[in-house]
């Protein structure tokens, strides 16, 4: 069996919601699994010195534009969120208390608070958003709550932040296979060659 | 006629040289003219914060990676130049002189100083290297030599880089459909998407 497909993301990145749509299917057919690594794009900007793009001068406002086309152009719904970017800590760490219990239904849960902050503009930073995404998604809203803020889920979370600085994730997506690492939704192409040929 | 096609790069930027391979038969297909216009990315940076890849941690090394293996998979001939990035304001001045008075052969010009720099590894900064790879192209070098430092040519390339900046290209290569611009070799499924349909 190949070895897993990792799918570094931030809760908060267009791009890596867009790659969520596909990712798995390209998995899929390659006989691979994927392994959903969300993490904190603003962990990595203390290293690279980057900045959220609304904030980039003419990098911000030709982003804004560009989130829109290719949400059009991969046939994605998208609707920007009112409040962008956001830290999407609690987001992580209600994807890591479920993954260490259920990683297959972990995943599902990212997907429904991808499309809440990126369709139906709720804003999942704060943990009473990401506790009810949650509950309309099945959770028990109290076992939810008290998961988020457990210290073993704090503290998982900081070792996958730490691992996804360490094996150099500086953007979302950000995708390893076999250990190597492909950036951006734009990268899915070869992502794709990737798997079908072992590589070039 | 529709309007020609902006094609805005930096003759040091590796993924401006990847799209100069294709944004021609682009817009020929599409019947569209494509206008070369060289820019100097480092004056945009001035605005954006941004800096030459290689300085900048985590990001540096994944693009070198990356370049080599975008090149492959499109099948594009590159060598990774030994002294990278470089200033490329004489490179620039060679080509807006020479288009002056033959914007066709300014292209082709464009194309060898593109080779010499990412394929037989000639560093392109200085004027003199931009010299001898004119006068191999079939240019006289007394003439390019001079054209390259006179004030006529520094003026048309000043003004030509502020309009691009002024546009909002801030990366390279940036290429604007009526209007609609779209940043990066990446882009090139969605630029061709655009001149096929219009826009969506």
């Amino acid at each position: 069996m190949p070895s897993p497909i990792d799918f570094y993301f931030d809760f908060s990145s267009p791009y890596g919601y867009f790659a969520s749509h596909k990712i798995d299917a390209l998995g899929s057919k390659h006989g691979r699994e994927v392994k959903w690594r969300p993490f904190l794009l603003g962990v990595a900007f203390k290293t690279t010195g980057g900045a959220p793009l609304p904030s980039i001068p003419m990098k911000g406002p030709y982003h804004l534009r560009d989130m829109l086309r290719t949400a059009k152009y991969l046939g994605v719904s998208y609707r920007h969120p009112s409040v962008f970017p956001i830290s999407s800590v609690s987001a992580c760490r209600a994807f890591y208390w479920l993954d260490a219990k259920d990683p297959k239904r972990a995943k599902e849960l990212a997907r429904a608070l991808y499309r809440a902050y990126f369709v139906d503009n709720v804003d999942i930073s704060g943990a009473d958003n990401v506790v009810s995404v949650g509950a309309k998604f099945g959770l028990n809203a109290d076992e939810l709550r008290t998961g988020i803020s457990d210290q073993a889920t704090k503290d998982r979370t900081k070792t996958e932040v730490d691992g996804a600085i360490a094996i150099g994730a500086f953007g979302s997506p950000y995708i390893v296979i076999d250990g190597e690492p492909f950036w951006g939704s734009d990268r899915l192409d070869q992502v794709e060659k990737w798997l079908a040929t072992g590589g070039w």
